[in-house]
């Protein structure tokens, strides 16, 4: 890699000057740096919508990549803010279950607590360590700071309670966990799940749905479940959203049966 | 260009990880590609849209640049993958007509289905071909793949159904073609038929609008006709939205004619 | 910097292809710039906005980044197109008031008038002058151009109507002069004038408000108030929206007494 990358994920919007602030603070630092936007307009201090997203996008990068997370509704508090290696993947972000799905994917190499202030900005401020905290230690580990000189090692992280399926012999029982820009639901139903069972059908409110292997293979407006491109059991309106079909969001009931 | 730039322009929005998935597939295969995102947030599965966002955004790119869009509605069907020239300009998007009015302005010099599953990333998704097609073969492309090793040359395109303007001797009658965030109505009247027309005025929606010269021109609320930087007939309500006004969208009649 | 950083801060929205028109042409006349999005969703031609972000923005930059900034009502009048330095802060944009703010903190050392039309780009539109001027002036600035050669010097800018703060012996007396993403609602009084009360409360809407130092020092749903991260008087509710309780936005009166 000829310069180093910094991705910023956030829920900051792009209309405030908050993440803005951090690209400066981390130019100010290495302006060699290579910037690279993932999200400012996750929800608003919503970790669950947070971790799923960070399990969608870091797998996909490459080691050397650096991620930058701040969904963050306990700034300020003695939540820790953590430096943590995933297998290769890199990330500081606080403690606070963003890593829960990812930690389940990839073992946490190392754990690291951000505790020397002297990568820090100053003075800190107590509403914003993104800013003030995670921008320059980001920007001094691109710049070749070592891991272990931030702060002491952790062996524990903060885990957010993510709901399992429940399994049955001829059936899997789940339910939505994240609803996509599409309208789409995305359960917690994996797809090899449920390919073990013969035939399976998609249960979700009231509905008996078949498994297409593509939004355009049933006609508009026709709801049916496929597997999302993530590998979980997805339920989708063709043209249309499955979520005002259902008035559903995260926590609906979805069971993959055989018929 | 001292580093080879690659585009993205998506209707996924940025609260989701799939367009973040497609950065770090391009960075995982070519950690020296420069991502510029040009859009996110194209209205979902709205070709007309993305069309004539690509016909006000490709034309003023160098040719150096290589531009990967996505508003893929028949993802997983048998329309086509290309590799599209347009003079200099070089696209990978899916065949459903999003080149329709980049194919009016510039000579299609060069157009190659993607088969060659080589540059591709597998298992193929049935429902995400940018993550697993069209961004590998994007970084392949940067690190000086030949576009010919990426499947068979084509000879045609899918084209949208543009509606075309009706001309008089005194007199052009289109329609709108785009709305715009600031609620501006973009015709498909060009300003070169415009002026063709003694003193043309604009009537929409029963009224009969003057031709002014920039938006600072007339008083606020007042409703106006001019030029758009893109080179087509605009109505637009000064510190207003005209689409608003005229409860009007895409198809709302416009005539220019002489009085 | 090894190689020329250009941002962008518009209110052009991420739908339309305005801003990247702009990315566009930059690209073409220097291929190697660093272009960096501050902000493409700034509220449709709110100039007051615009200030407030850029004072929150700008100042975390290091000296060597040029800002472009397009919030533009009077596009096509005769307002000014302005080369600005304060102190090492070097930006490009209308002479509309956007700089007001900045201009309270920072010294302007030099200010053009962008008037040499040979680093424009032909024909200029009457209502896209951050396509036909801006980006090419900063493209040909990140080439080594020298900004007296882009016009001659002025001595004067457009200032916004920013309200002040009132003083009183023992009260300052303020109003909301920008609200967040988050709905937290910054005031005009600052920290430093806060802090020279003895005991301070925070008048609003007829309630009293204890000053907290961050969000999670409250349970949710409480309203208080702190200070903010760039260092004025916020008032916030935890884990809800300030902006909603209070029915409030710009220019809600806020007093902050001893008691």
């Amino acid at each position: 890699m000829n310069q180093p990358t910094i991705t910023l994920t956030t829920d900051f919007g792009w209309a405030d000057p908050y993440a803005v602030a951090m690209k400066g603070v981390i130019l100010s630092i290495n302006p060699a740096a290579h910037i690279v936007d993932l999200s400012h307009d996750l929800p608003a201090q919503d970790l669950v919508h947070g971790a799923y997203f960070l399990s969608g996008s870091v797998p996909y990068f490459p080691a050397e990549v650096l991620h930058v997370v701040v969904v963050d509704p306990g700034v300020g508090t003695d939540r820790k803010l953590l430096f943590v290696e995933l297998d290769s993947h890199r990330l500081l972000l606080p403690d606070n279950g963003l890593i829960t799905l990812l930690a389940e994917r990839y073992r946490p190499t190392r754990l690291i607590e951000l505790t020397e202030r002297r990568y820090w900005r100053e003075p800190v401020s107590t509403t914003f360590h993104g800013r003030d905290v995670l921008a320059p230690v980001a920007a001094h580990l691109s710049l070749g700071v070592e891991p272990g000189e931030l702060g002491p090692p952790v062996h524990d992280w903060q885990r957010l309670p993510i709901p399992q399926p429940r399994y049955e012999e001829k059936a899997v029982h789940g339910e939505v966990v994240y609803v996509d820009r599409f309208g789409n639901l995305i359960t917690n139903v994996s797809e090899i799940d449920a390919r073990r069972l013969f035939r399976p059908r998609v249960l979700m409110g009231g509905q008996s749905l078949e498994i297409v292997s593509t939004y355009a293979q049933a006609p508009a407006g026709r709801c049916v479940a496929l597997f999302s491109s993530s590998g979980f059991v997805e339920v989708a309106v063709v043209e249309g959203r499955a979520c005002d079909l259902f008035d559903a969001g995260r926590g609906v009931a979805v069971s993959v049966v055989e018929v």
